[in-house]
């Protein structure tokens, strides 16, 4: 039993009607399974997904600022107003400044949203689990995208993580990602020490996503 | 006759129901006036005031990229989807690369969605104006928010950017923002030559939006 | 007769005393030649090759502040102090936002020093000539470093690139790089219209450089 | 007994001759204190100060890169090459993205460089000390340039960020920053727990820049 979070990125398989769609999907699957499952939809879609379905709606990231004079940014109580759960932070495709990644650790937990860092290997994952998020979420760069589950391909990185982030900081979980398809994948990734795994082509890209998810968890 | 794009910003006073409402205002007055009203509500908004307002909607800031692998990232093509007609590019609170600017200018040109660069001075105004987007919007970004309009203050900034705009690109409009709130400001801007006026908490943060609004236009 | 800059980048073969040693090859093949000549060595070795050769010498980059309270920074007047001649500006490898690019052609022209503003196509060849820098430099990113000449692979965007920079601005001059290693390539590059080129491996990585630089220029 | 850091900035009273002379300086005070001193001069002037001073010379910030394709970058191999001890990473001034920081710190360590990961405030302190570096300078931002030190105004920001530095990693020394110009800030600064501090304008632009560095070692 553990957590899967589904990222969306900017695919076009995962936008609008078809955001939808998964997110249905996930929430169904939901209800099926003792895993928790999350959601990232494009934060053009999170709103609506947040109020059509019950599944958990976390943003794919967030601007470091409050409500303010700040064009084009997206702020934590924006996402909170809309019903998002949490959010992700310093994705690979959208990193932030150390500085940047405290500031919003803090305001998503003192607003009572979910914090997901993302990192790329041991250091970062080490350094993350100082700020006290919820959870940090490991995920070499080069595996992205690739197929090749990091739980195999480098399955140190996700050990040795997690070992370093609960030593650091016994209440941070560690979820890890890149190259994650198959039930196997997410299963080595638990028996690794991983809390759970982020996933996003594996899922969004698949020919049916609802069916991969499934598989997936294995329900 | 002119043009008025309201920027939300990420003010409070302008996200979610006070968004739907402040277009609600903005869809009322235009078909009052023959002025082009504009607005660009923050991006978790957009959806849904495209849906239930006929307003114009724009976005406040894209990313220079296409639908993939790009978390965290909003695209031309989304917010296609999803109803705006445009978006500001380059605003002084999220500036871009001279090469992102000339790549969503293309594209939005190519899906048939109008661009807004902004731009702080006389000379990045000729340099966007020569990237030929549908608008140029110059606002001296020390007057932004004071309430001090660029038109009284800076007039000449007007002035010679709609010069060097019209000379470089005859098809260019140009727009003028920063401290802009009463109906006498507009009109001197219009009078300096400009097709227009962005503005934000002058209409965002007043008191009474809507009747800022119609003073602002003159109905 | 033309321009050639040479960038030595980040390149190990182009730093410290192999950089004196090109350093001191373009100034003696300078002396044979009415091409002009000149370099751009890191910014680590700025100061003593502009002290002890007398080879024009360019920064590779400058940040967009003047003296102060800047920690990291580089400033146009610090290479002016140590000799400079002028600098290259948003190089496809440290890409500037607009303002930042339109604030330095500025800050450069009034301390005498020369701009080369490096673009990536005609659009942003269009806008970097309307900031009224003294040379553009088009690079097509995805030929550099690859030895296929943008004057042979890319003809109509040199040739354009000239036509639209000195239509908006006759006193613009034009380089091209990318791909440029031979004499061909290099009368290639002025047969379409352009003043000179940008080098970068054609020269630095080569076995011997400074024969690599007499063949280019053809002495 | 500590360590004082001089971080020269851009200021123009730090830069080119009066670096030299503030060097110098630094060198001759060292010889008559137990006190480590060093100094963070531009990188324009890193090279010259390198070689004809033996005080120990650090860069103001390096690029995330190594050797290669990379204009306009400094690289941790270049300062080395040219005397360098170390470098700040991650001033106030030159923020990174955390795999930055970690990339650098690394890079450094594997060089026999030494590294002082600038934070700014017990979080930012925390996560850099998981990446082992050899320092954390936690500088408040706020007070940076007001001459209201850190060790008055703000006590708990040492004291904390030395607390958890240390339990993070015992290994791991701990500047503090911002607003130091007296003697008395520097003992204070020691006996909350810092290991030394880093000084910018109190010292570099102190009207006899030697007499304000012996002032504040207290020889």
């Amino acid at each position: 039993m553990g957590m899967v979070i589904i990222n969306f990125k900017a695919y076009q398989e995962g936008f609008n009607q078809k955001a939808l769609e998964i997110a249905k999907a996930a929430e169904e699957i939901s209800k099926k399974t003792e895993d928790y499952i999350a959601i990232a939809p494009s934060i053009v879609d999170l709103a609506e997904i947040a109020k059509k379905t019950t599944v958990h709606v976390y943003a794919q990231h967030i601007d470091p600022v409050s409500f303010g004079s700040h064009t084009g940014c997206i702020t934590a109580e924006m996402i909170k107003e809309k019903g998002a759960k949490g959010s992700l932070i310093n994705h690979s495709e959208k990193r932030l400044k150390l500085s940047e990644i405290e500031f919003l650790v803090s305001k998503l937990r003192g607003l009572g949203l979910i914090s997901v860092v993302c990192t790329n290997n041991i250091g970062t994952t080490a350094a993350a689990s100082a700020l006290n998020p919820d959870f940090v979420a490991v995920e070499p760069p080069e595996l992205i995208g690739t197929g090749i589950p990091v739980s195999k391909a480098e399955p140190e990185i996700v050990r040795n993580s997690v070992k370093i982030a609960k030593k650091i900081n016994k209440n941070v979980k560690v979820l890890c990602g890149a190259g994650i398809t198959t039930h196997e994948d997410y299963k080595a990734a638990l028996e690794l020490g991983a809390d759970g795994v982020l996933i996003a082509s594996g899922i969004v890209k698949a020919k049916n996503p609802k069916k991969a998810l499934e598989e997936l968890i294995g329900v």
